[in-house]
């Protein structure tokens, strides 16, 4: 069922020194910072050959990494996503099978402007998982 | 300077329920489990179509990733592993740059069978990263 890893998300501290340290210091390249009001993060895609990491850094008073920030004050990785190619059918077969998905359970558009779900942590060894339709 | 994203890497608690996860709810293709004695930790590699997850297991008393479990019970991510040309180089960059590198500082050979190195969490965003040279 999951295809590609989409991206590794890493929540940071410093969102101007994170990209620094990819583009300088780890020799990356590095898009320009995209806001995402919808979801309270500002969003730095890198590209590697054959996937992405996703800075994150929290936008607005009620940023849904922000808690992680606080608990992680260095930052630290947050999520990783893979691809789907049909998220409800994807979401349907996980929760017949017990996972827990976040939120409504509907899918939302993601940074990249595709439908995106979260599924819960506890049920996935501690990880938490987005998958985007693709 | 850094390549493709080897792998993700995550810890969990419960091994074969962890594979069991991997390969029939999100049917995924994972490989036989390997022993590495060296690292204390016995792996199972999960073959995406552009990266592979490495699901960590504590192997002996003295696994380096015992620590990790016990303070994250449910498991997660563990580390990420990025593919460099030259891990010499690439560290001696890194260092001069003031980034810490885990242990003695020389590669040592990895689950692949190829040398790596860890840098230090703490000089990444909170994120542990492994190089692997290819």
């Amino acid at each position: 069922m999951i295809g590609r890893l989409n991206h590794v998300a890493i929540a940071v501290p410093d969102l101007q020194a994170a990209v620094a340290q990819y583009e300088n210091t780890l020799g990356a390249k590095v898009r320009p910072a995209q806001d995402e009001p919808d979801h309270g993060v500002t969003v730095v895609f890198i590209d590697l050959p054959n996937t992405k990491i996703e800075l994150l850094y929290p936008l607005g008073d009620d940023s849904p990494i922000k808690g992680f920030l606080d608990k992680n004050p260095s930052g630290g990785i947050h999520h990783m996503c893979f691809e789907v190619e049909d998220i409800l059918a994807a979401r349907d077969k996980l929760k017949s099978e017990g996972a827990r998905v976040l939120g409504s359970g509907e899918p939302r558009i993601g940074a990249h402007g595709k439908p995106v779900l979260f599924l819960h942590p506890k049920d996935f060894n501690g990880c938490l998982i987005e998958l985007e339709q693709v």
